[in-house]
């Protein structure tokens, strides 16, 4: 294994760290806030520490294997967040360290769960690297990296297929790096464009900010204590309309812009996510309706948490562990479903799904018919086999750690509904679940224990549980 | 399709249930009850109803292929549960159809969910009838007929195919009759000795017998309010080794019939079967130690809760619903487990694990070396690709499933906590689950809707779902 090119792969991304920790340096300058000096001590820690690790690594062979781009994808996030928690720590804002990793690992892997319990005591500084992390995580550190710095593209595919989440990666175009711009520069048009609309609808510009870095992760940490539930109907409509369009591969847009309007029309995956949320939206909305004061309330607060949950956000402007056991159902499905492959979004993946209802079908018909052969195909195109026994795998392994976290997580004597949504939300990336971890409530009453395993979870459910299994395997660590 | 033949081997399957209604008929005899009367008129429409069938439906030809065996198996069942409710109906100890058609397809199934309040007000003929469903659900109608019915057999692999649980079903002898009566007497005489060893620990003969139904057919069907709590500590540790030995594949006892003890020592699915019970019995006697007055009866609650569950019987020797929730996540987590393949216990089999995580391991090499190519085994035996593929098509039907029937029971407002165990408790036909449902309650509170939409998934559990789905598919009905 190329060792120092992990590692040095992982200093450069601390590095980086360091350099994006100038932002909320400068959020809290502006304010004249005493988080000033906790971000800077921690930006002047990650840089020391970053040249430390590319210096002694300093690598003479840059090729990496498959092995090595897990890896470093898994470390290099467990790295991120534990120096990335620093600031919190510091600054005293977050008494405990293992709260601050916690909340740290929540907003890079864009969960969102909170262990804080009065957010709006937050200084405005850390509240904003808060929402950063997320907007970091949403795309991938380690495609920044391969945008920004020449020395570690174009022969890193391994790296992009291990960070960005889907059962298909490909690339956009012939050079890695050149797609990892492609991405980047979508994503920070779009926020732009939703800070603006934020904006022209009243929001203060750093809560519009920070709400556009919580959107565009799909993450879901805000600034208030009743998440977005305070907000203008215009404001409301705008997020959700932004959480749906960061649910979308982003693919997609790329298509657009090169004018391939037929493919994006084409894409089944598309669609099928427009169909779960539309008839999920109804479904909620028919239930509730009652208990709101009009169906436009009704409907706005069930399109609202629909596209929250489904593109995995995890804002509310209702408290839905209030709603009926119908309602409340659908959502913990969705939080299984999760958004399309390709996005900023967590979960399961529809694509994943799309991919194994085709397999169902063909088994169908192999019972039936035991002599046919069939190919499946997604999108389009073929798939390999390899690619359809790779998405099945994939359910096996989110099942058995789904079961394994939770029976652990269970040592906390909070009921099982409350354990159940509590994995859930951590495991699909989402962040508020029902019960005692509701959306008015926070994961500040689970042991040291649980916070850790929670944050395990968020960083399995991010990286699509691949990367940190092998990293965390004792046969990678033993030398053969 | 060969309808007259689907229609003609479900008429036989019905006649054979005028036969075996003989049997509770005679208990009522022997008890003078009132209950003779309903039990002789049910046996009198079955039989009329059989002839029917069959009189329409006599085939010319006798070849059937895989989609009439899932047909039959499918409407077999279905028919069975329709006829054989009809004794609780007419003799009004069931006053709702519906509730009778619930318990009738628990038993069949081997659930042993019920919605009696009071089992101890029902009269013992027809507490006989309801443990004897167990028992001939256990080992299945249709393997029965093969056994006993020489115009049946040796051409319907597609029936043992489709009743038999377990990924891979295989013939024991080369003619499929030999095997059907090969199974039968194993069960049969696993049954006598059970019924034996519990009369020598003093249990009256009619409870003896109608929970040896019970325990064969791993079911759970009692005649006590408190379910097996009531009895000695001797009786309780008949029945725990008794429903562990249901749940081992009976191709083991076959084998070692035939004295080939090596090729049982190395059965790979018995080992991790027995492993799963070993340890989550010692995870749960340690969690619920405190609460019982001395070790010993917390290691026997354990026990027989753990075999109980993993078996899918659901007998009861304490309510488990109040244990902690560590111990409750166990629980709940052995109901989708379930036992070894071609026993007669439900859920997901272990066989089926095992070949999935085999294949998450195959991956893993896979993502670390994309070249490499390896074929898995299986109980020392080659897996082919389309098992391998057949297994994981089952994970995604199963779960696609689960959540489609826990979203629609969702429309009862009992929580999510009894809601999901109902379903896992109803779709792994276990019997009792937790809240509302729980091991000293009943099924009673649901409503009609509820219990048919529960009814179908203990169906579609026994019968691992191919055979009703293929059944209910509209494309089975129309024409080409």
């Amino acid at each position: 294994m190329n060792r120092r090119m992990v590692l040095y792969t992982v200093g450069t991304a601390v590095k980086i760290e360091a350099a994006l920790l100038l932002l909320p340096a400068a959020c809290a300058l502006i304010y004249k806030e005493n988080s000033l000096k906790a971000i800077l001590i921690s930006a002047a820690i990650c840089l020391a520490a970053g040249f430390a690790l590319t210096l002694v690594s300093r690598p003479g062979n840059k090729v990496i294997y498959a092995r090595e781009g897990f890896i470093t994808v898994a470390l290099a996030w467990i790295a991120l967040s534990a120096f990335g928690a620093l600031p919190f720590y510091i600054s005293g804002e977050i008494p405990s360290y293992i709260d601050a990793f916690f909340e740290t690992v929540s907003g890079f892997t864009t969960t969102g769960s909170s262990i804080l319990t009065d957010i709006e005591a937050m200084s405005k500084g850390l509240l904003f690297w808060r929402s950063f992390t997320h907007w970091i995580g949403g795309m991938g550190v380690l495609v920044f990296i391969m945008a920004v710095i020449p020395s570690l593209s174009d022969r890193n595919m391994h790296l992009l297929r291990a960070e960005v989440p889907g059962p298909i990666v490909g690339k956009l175009v012939p050079r890695i790096r050149h797609t990892a711009r492609i991405l980047y520069i979508i994503y920070v048009v779009m926020t732009v464009i939703e800070i603006i609309l934020l904006i022209i609808g009243r929001m203060p510009v750093f809560e519009a900010v920070v709400h556009a870095f919580g959107t565009a992760g799909t993450g879901g940490f805000g600034v208030k204590s009743d998440s977005i539930a305070g907000y203008s109907p215009y404001l409301q409509w705008v997020i959700t309309v932004f959480m749906l369009l960061f649910g979308i591969n982003f693919n997609l847009y790329y298509l657009l812009l090169i004018r391939r309007f037929k493919s994006v029309f084409k894409s089944s995956e598309l669609w099928v996510y427009f169909g779960i949320v539309a008839s999920s939206t109804a479904a909620i909305t028919a239930n509730i309706a009652a208990s709101y004061e009009s169906f436009s309330t009704a409907f706005r607060a069930s399109a609202f948490q629909v596209v929250s949950i489904i593109t995995t956000t995890g804002y509310a402007t209702t408290d839905f562990d209030r709603w009926p056991v119908f309602s409340k159902m659908i959502l913990l499905t969705l939080m299984f479903v999760g958004a399309c492959a390709g996005s900023t979004g967590g979960g399961f993946k529809i694509a994943r799904i799309i991919i194994l209802a085709k397999t169902v079908k063909r088994e169908l018909k192999k019972l039936l018919h035991p002599r046919s052969v069939s190919a499946l195909k997604f999108e389009g195109k073929a798939l390999s086999e390899s690619t359809v026994s790779s998405v099945s795998s994939y359910l096996s392994i989110y099942v058995f750690l789904f079961f394994a976290v939770l029976v652990l997580l269970c040592f906390e004597s909070f009921d099982l509904e409350t354990n159940i949504s509590a994995v859930a939300a951590c495991f699909n990336n989402i962040g508020p679940g029902f019960g005692a971890v509701g959306p008015t409530l926070s994961f500040a009453e689970y042991s040291p224990f649980a916070k850790l395993l929670l944050s395990l979870a968020m960083l399995l459910g991010r990286l699509e549980i691949y990367p940190l299994f092998i990293a965390l395997s004792p046969s990678t660590w033993t030398k053969k």
